[in-house]
């Protein structure tokens, strides 16, 4: 199940509202129809609606920086916390990176500077001391912009502010452990906002804190999980104690192996044991469901999970499961035997050994 | 690492303190000084900690009727939205439930009917219609007794109310149903709380729609699987493909055992594959971070994982592992050669797919 759906693409990107997102607005609505009936919920709606068209060009500032350096984006989501558009390969070379990270923020200081100058900035600066209702609504975007563009700047990786961070402690240190350090400033300053959100009771800030905090981390692992990576072969990290069921089986034989094993992916092969699909435990699930104990793996086996080498690059095998969502690969010798399986559940028990290990 | 520390014991139970609730009393008392000084933060404190020692006696109202129908209680928590005695075999006959249930808020009804005749209801009456900080001590501590009753008296499992309500369910249908019923009743409840905490500002509240919904889930999923478990020997729901290791392996195995399978346990076995220990992956990680890879694998594995027979019930296993708190427990024929190992993960798994197959 997807927690967002699409609102339609401009140049090729999707963008995508989050569910989450849809309920802020009906929120938002609900309380301005409360503060003043119809008229501010009309008023409120509009803000709201110029507001986020603004973070999407900010994401825009991104992605089509990015894709100058021969980056590709697959989306943009929409959450009550801001835009994040999901690319792939981020460029990495440091002064890339900054470039796309300041690219965002940039785009708001542009729509706040032509603002400015369209009402002048006297007229912004009057309207700002008002009361807010009387505020002329390209006034507030204005000043909202301003907030958008310092707010995203704070350093708290991966927040735009906390990329740029990295890209410049990348000029001095190696990738991963430029990431690591801004990991953990990120981390620090996630918690004040947690605790500030706390204090003042600011829910919404809470939950940034939370993003932050645990983008870091996610964002953090992926990084040290690929500088792992390149210096391995996919032998080093597959898994190869594990069972494989042939294509002829039904979902029944799929459920004993899963409560009988601890393995959640079950490589489906032919008669000669050439791996031809992968059954997921959740395909598992949802065909237990469907079909029952008397199905065919073979109607419900996902067919697209690629299968690599051996002795295939661990950071080539990476990049296909992070770029094409793919939960595994499957591993086969010259002859196209089925020799392991790679999944992100082991690779990350990798890192967290490896981690432990420094010394080997 | 354990988040919580013991500040003694009444009755052979001892009291813990939450760190998060040991937080929470630094931040009140600095809430308060803020507000009106050292007078103000020792006036506050005294409330919290008599609101507290409150709490504590509402937890041996649970646990004391329960000790009277033969269940152990093993601590109490002290978190900052309450307190949580841990038992042992909670009474599952629903008349005793009931009383377990609601003995707790009936202290605190107590509590505040004696306050009441020691200050006068008048004099009571009186003091809430005041400004909060003149209002005297134990006014306010009366009023927070029946606050308290109250508040724990919403049916929201596993809430003391959500406890009386599956208890009064349970003598219209059976346990695991009424469970069942009582919990989607405190999901409902938990996602209310948390809206209105989310609406108005209420941090503390939304906190606790948290641990309503997520207990009520970690509840209800306990009950199914005990249910599930009644009807089976440990034999149907043993892991049989596996790897053990010889005791006198490495830490350096173990790791390469974690990586190239899907297991997260390694039992092991002596010279004829009698099972004398379990090495579970926390324990690993924790040893390869303090011994390295040479270290013996005998030196960290636990030795008081039991071993149990294959035809013995699934109940009385699954019993060992929730009240003794063990990883899994490990399974021998006849001869006491292992044949398998029954992990708490795997039983949830279980019951996942039990839940989608309701025709077996």
């Amino acid at each position: 199940m997807s927690w967002s759906f699409s609102i339609g693409s401009i140049s090729g990107i999707r963008i995508r509202i989050h569910l989450t997102f849809a309920l802020f607005f009906i929120w938002i609505g609900a309380a301005f129809w409360n503060e003043g009936g119809m008229a501010a919920m009309a008023n409120g709606l509009a803000y709201i609606l110029l507001l986020f068209l603004c973070v999407v060009l900010h994401e825009f500032g991104h992605i089509l920086t990015a894709r100058r350096f021969g980056s590709q984006t697959l989306d943009v989501v929409l959450l009550p916390i801001g835009g994040v558009a999901r690319m792939k390969c981020i460029p990495e070379k440091p002064g890339q990176e900054l470039a796309v990270a300041l690219a965002g923020p940039g785009v708001n200081l542009v729509i706040a500077a032509v603002l400015f100058i369209l009402l002048g900035s006297q007229t912004i600066m009057q309207d700002v001391a008002q009361p807010a209702k009387n505020v002329s609504l390209l006034s507030q975007l204005a000043v909202a912009n301003i907030a958008l563009a310092v707010f995203n700047l704070v350093p708290a990786f991966p927040m735009d502010g906390g990329r740029a961070l990295r890209a410049c402690l990348s000029y001095r240190m190696d990738r991963a452990a430029a990431t690591k350090l801004a990991t953990r400033i990120g981390h620090i300053l996630a918690f004040g906002f947690g605790l500030f959100g706390f204090v003042s009771g600011y829910p919404l800030l809470m939950l940034v804190a939370l993003f932050v905090f645990m983008g870091a981390s996610a964002e953090n692992n992926s990084t040290q999980l690929h500088q792992l990576a390149r210096r391995l072969r996919v032998s080093d990290a597959m898994i190869t104690q594990f069972s494989t069921l042939p294509v002829t089986s039904r979902i029944a034989d799929a459920v004993a192996l899963l409560i009988h094993s601890t393995q959640h992916d079950i490589p489906i092969v032919d008669g000669v044991g050439k791996p031809i699909g992968l059954l997921t435990r959740a395909r598992l699930l949802r065909a237990l469901h469907d079909l029952g104990a008397d199905g065919q793996v073979a109607d419900v086996m996902r067919t697209d999970v690629p299968t690599v080498s051996d002795r295939a690059e661990l950071e080539d095998a990476l990049r296909l499961m992070d770029e094409e969502n793919f939960p595994a690969v499957m591993v086969a010798d010259q002859r196209g035997h089925l020799i392991g399986m790679v999944t992100l559940e082991n690779l990350d028990q990798m890192l967290l050994l490896a981690r432990l290990q420094p010394r080997e």
